[in-house]
């Protein structure tokens, strides 16, 4: 337990950043109708109301419940009603059935948040021990999961709308990618460290279990992209009749490709009217693809891990394994002017050199496993991130719409291959 | 055309009409959320936001488009976004995206129809020629028909909300069903009149074309009973393993009974507090269905014609043919104290002899096909009937959301076989 | 029960007509192979294999275990294990599975053939009752109609085979089809009698429980078609866009179209090298489809009700009812040269005024329902037809691989709209 | 090239593992009936007829066309006919309808393999070159993984005949399994070399390019039980409910077990005569599973990953990585008595402490990936491994129907983590 006095100074500092990360959810449902928080466009997606009150109740449920006395919780129904996927905690709906969800009304939900933040302020003015504070740490990195949620799931939302509405309007991004380089990296003896061991006695100090703990890896030299793909290169490996040679193609990717019919990334639509035959959605709305400048300067988004495995393939290369990406990383501290969800670019900017973080996502080659001597947490908790491990691939160095103090070089996101929806490209690596 | 003098008169109770019919339709979405309205919980159902911009869009296409001069439409987009199944029409949303509906927002929805209101009412304020008067005629009845809609939709909905909330209260009902008996019909040489042909000197008078023309049909005698078949004596059915005997079903039923997992009606759900192991959520919540008494002397409903035809073959009778329905329903008129939408019952009351109309639709053993002669209507408007000629069966007399100047003894509603979220029940009939 | 006599005379004729039906399956067998036995190409197909052994499996299980002392079951599991479809005899193996049954091996099922038609022969040898006989009688039918499904399953089977091999060569048919023309029928007052009530003396006299009782039926005139449309008239339909064009087809004939992509009649292949596009594979191979002469000539086939009833509409036409088919029918007798199985040609032949019996199943409008007063066989046999009574469409007159005995103006044979596999085609109807 | 005395010797080597590859195929298919080789009776599965076909389209294709000159495909149709899922071969038929491939008939394939056999004998009589010695080295594996699936697929489809035959007697296998032990494994400073590199002067040495190239792995200390997890063991884990409890299984392991229904593993069959309630379907045909002695002591098999996973959760352990188990395999050569086909056990033998080779494929927790420095063959051969690098397992170790030349310490096979048709089972392993 921290002394007196830090744990004052830690307890105002975690009141900031709770205050912080819970108005920023909020602020990214201005521009946005009660009937479209109702909306789920695709399996993958939940209502944006629906990340309203389950944030909330994570707070609620792993922290209040446990820690502050005499808590009152807001409805005795909100504990399964909000819960996602915690099979210990006993029943929740069907996740297709969150569309459903008209009832607890709008109005319910933003009472049962400021209940719940009211009840949080209670718990922080008091002295507070570290298992509640590592549950805050972890309850604030779930709600900004869940603002990069609402981002790529309310993209798909109005997407699927009909009229294709654009979120918000934005300024726009000009820019030339540089030409493709590689720098080469070799690791002394082969033998990097990955990942993090927690600091017990920093209870703050965040990192989710699937980080730790720290050990070795045994890494050959490699070289890695010094920039992410762009929609220009993409769109050539499509222009080469990609989508339709399968000897580019992992197996599974060709039998997704055809059952989906894929030809184009996700929110790539064509267009007559554009240059190049395609437009693209954002959250600007629909922008037509231009041969070169705009659009086609910027890091490709919205692949799954097939796409982006056969864009490699078809490059010569092929894409970098987790290992080598957190090697690259660890190098040099995250850029200040990176493009976060607080940038408001709310799209990847054109590409340049300095975006190892942010703008979009990059899927690696490596599959999704527990480090050697990985633990879950104890109890529900355990079930946040270990049970995922089969059948998924690792993504690093987060999106333009992830926000800026969720993300650190040895973050580890994971996704099913063929999943599209978030604002996932592609780095290359090579050989040396 | 009418005379000027009938036609004034005439076009005053048309707008009466129009009148009572947009606002029973609005006043069905009382006690409604704006989030409930985006619900569709059931392929077969629609958000009941479709509902209200739907039924506007039928008056604005086939009658302000074509009859009302200089009309302008409220919206481009929405001829295409609010067709149902107009194919002609061009294009339409797929009716598994309406419930991404969230654009346009229910206020833009709302504006939607006090423009063609408006709109409606300067068309009958000039004299109106035949053509018109038939089509308001059918935007009466296909308004009248989704407001059944949306309160079978809306049921729906709530059900499969996880709080189950209840629609509406209503007073309870009281009475126990009569001894079940029969009445015997014997028409004269066998011969009965079906259906009905339109007089042309009276376009106001309506039916729709899958009603026409009148024909004759031959019957040999026939027994009808007298009243419903209750909840109790459905109850006995399940209680002799009805739902695990594949003697009692049709081959079709039996498969869809087993993909289904059907073990009751729907609605029906198991309750260990309840006397019978039942409770029934109606549009008032959930209520325990005792042994007697209450919801146990009610008609049942909620049935697939695969359980009305399994039921009527384990009590040794039959379905009625809906030409032997429609000859017993053509003896008397529509008894002034029928429960339909207008008494707000909003469930079917206890079993009497004179509820041939209204309380529950029923299953007649009459596959939907065209009448000899039978032509649909020219144009979009033919797609209304004709083109649901198949694998579909006949049900009679209306329920408890039902209209009331909606039925007549020759409407012929239709749903597939396996249909469950109507008010849908049986009465018996058996060989003389 | 027959005088002695008679009963003698009439036991010869059973055994006559028993070992012409039995032989005449095993013919068909003739020009497979052993593995061709196995295959089941499509869910509605079963394996020859199969075919053989349930035909046996119903004389053993309906009239053996019931009527002949002592007799000895050929083995205790087949039982179960050939029974296709009658739930009250126990559990059968998933149809699905039928295509594992490589045990019993095909001698084991020939053998068993061998046991049964002995015992059948004993039996037959001693005074046989009334039930046994109507069973007998039941039993030729079963097999013929199995004879029929061999028919189209190998046809479906070799189809699906990627070196697509003949069944049997035939020789070729030439002829013209007559211009198109219609007879009108106006039955006396309207009335006609539809269907046979069975002559309780004669057990012997066969009709399907589904063709009983005898009724009267009013209808009214109507003009049928003199023959059956042709291929060339079916292009003709294709080449109008037909397949893209949602206003000739019901609703769920559209659905089904676009689902399963069809763009022509099963059996109906891209060729490039026919002068139409079109080649057609019957049981002699794959054959072009010219313009006129040889296949064009002939009448359609492998239609599903949606095609039949689509061609109709767009020929400003209908299809007949069952009611209609079956009046028209029996005012002359089935023709002598009819196109049935022992003609060998195993296709339709070019299209003549005298093909109301034979060369293909005629669609009807009518849905498949129980004639008024109908009732099943009593015990397992009651399953025969009965529970098959709904979302099914009524097909008439037998095709070019029905056995010529077993067609009758009151048969009716059913099938799922969708269904394609079957020998189908049409006629014209229209009023007058 | 080799000398031409060495290359003659290598020759004959060739040639001599060429007949016991191709006897060693036949002798599978013995005990069967050519209708059982027409079996498919899971989509994972495929006919012994096309494995026969197959293995020799293999030799044709890849070595016959392109090394012995003039050679005469023994049927033009056979290229695409027989090939699986070489894309670069052009179209092939689908994988779901080999089971109608009763053309060409079994005697066809009888005679191709017997006219490739020839060609290639003729082949290995003239001096032969590297590419050529390479790819009948590929060859022989490759046809000796298909014996391995001959076993499991014909397993599976006298499994799924109602009638559950046996394959083969074999005779008892008794004994008891030895205490769970664990031995510790601690490479000298955590390197380790995993796989191989080819020696391209030995083109006859075989390893698979998945295998390549030998690299270093970083290890820590880790702890390998001694002997695989038995039947009485798994049935414990049943017992404790372990089919029930979510927080055993990864969560796509649950989705799998709850969609699938699993209960127990493939082929333990519910039995009240048994003294567990379980009975277990074997190569052998049915035996009841003991509580302990027989069965109880075998090593448990037909698990799918998520079970193998769940177990070792369930026993505070976990799998090892595939680095792990091929460390602790390097260690020693592979054991004489091993259990292989050779044995004609066809089904695990009793646990003991050198069964780390054959009995069962041990599922690993290593998703398969590329060795760094992976690169597939060039051509079509390089649609061998590295197109399924994605969402599968490795298992190493073979099993009791893996032929015994085919196995080594670098072997890696691979897996959907939900697949149960193999010989797959587990091995604990825990951090020290």
């Amino acid at each position: 337990m921290p002394t007196t006095t830090s744990a004052s100074a830690l307890a105002e500092s975690l009141l900031t950043r709770f205050r912080l990360v819970r108005s920023a959810t909020m602020a990214l449902v201005g521009p946005l109708t009660p009937e479209d928080l109702m909306v789920q466009s695709t399996p993958e997606a939940s209502p944006v109301k629906w990340h309203l009150a389950h944030t909330t109740w994570f707070f609620e449920t792993f922290i209040l419940r446990d820690f502050l006395p005499h808590y009152k919780p807001f409805h005795p129904d909100f504990l399964w009603l909000f819960n996602s996927y915690y099979n210990s905690l006993g029943d929740m709906p069907e996740k297709k059935l969150r569309a459903s969800f008209s009832r607890p009304p709008l109005d319910q939900i933003l009472a049962y948040r400021i209940h719940v933040d009211a009840a949080v302020e209670q718990l922080l003015a008091t002295t507070v021990d570290d298992e509640p504070i590592r549950r805050m740490a972890l309850g604030f990195e779930h709600e900004q999961q869940h603002q990069e949620l609402i981002a790529t799931d309310i993209k798909h939302a109005l997407f699927t709308n009909p009229l294709h509405p654009a979120y918000k309007e934005a300024p726009e991004q000009k820019g030339i990618a540089p030409a493709l380089t590689f720098t080469t990296y070799a690791p002394e003896n082969g033998l990097v460290q990955i990942g993090v061991t927690p600091d017990p006695n920093s209870p703050e100090a965040f990192a989710f279990d699937n980080e730790t703990p720290q050990h070795t890896v045994f890494l050959r030299p490699f070289a890695l992209a010094d920039r992410l793909v762009t929609c220009a290169e993409y769109l050539a490996f499509m222009n080469d009749n990609a989508y339709t040679r399968p000897e580019l193609w992992l197996s599974e990717g060709w039998t997704t490709l055809r059952n989906e019919g894929w030809q184009a990334p996700l929110y790539w639509t064509r267009d007559q009217a554009s240059p190049t035959g395609w437009k693209i959605y954002t959250l600007h709305g629909f922008e037509p693809l231009p041969e070169q400048d705009g659009l086609a300067e910027t890091p490709v988004c919205h692949l799954s891990f097939f796409e982006a495995d056969a864009f490699a393939r078809w490059k010569g290369c092929r894409l970098p394994t987790e290992f080598e990406w957190e090697y690259a990383a660890t190098q040099s501290p995250i850029p200040a002017a990176s493009n976060f969800i607080e940038t408001e670019a709310l799209h990847p900017t054109p590409a340049t050199t300095t975006q190892l973080f942010g703008d979009t996502w990059e899927w690696t080659a490596s599959p999704y496993t527990g480090y050697p001597g990985y633990k879950p947490l104890p109890g529900a908790l355990g079930e946040y991130n270990g049970k995922f491990m089969s059948s998924q691939i690792i993504l690093r160095g987060g999106s333009c719409v992830t926000p800026a103090t969720h993300i650190r070089s040895t973050y580890r996101n994971f996704f099913p291959p063929s999943t599209r929806w978030q604002f996932s490209g592609l780095r290359l690596a090579k050989e040396v």
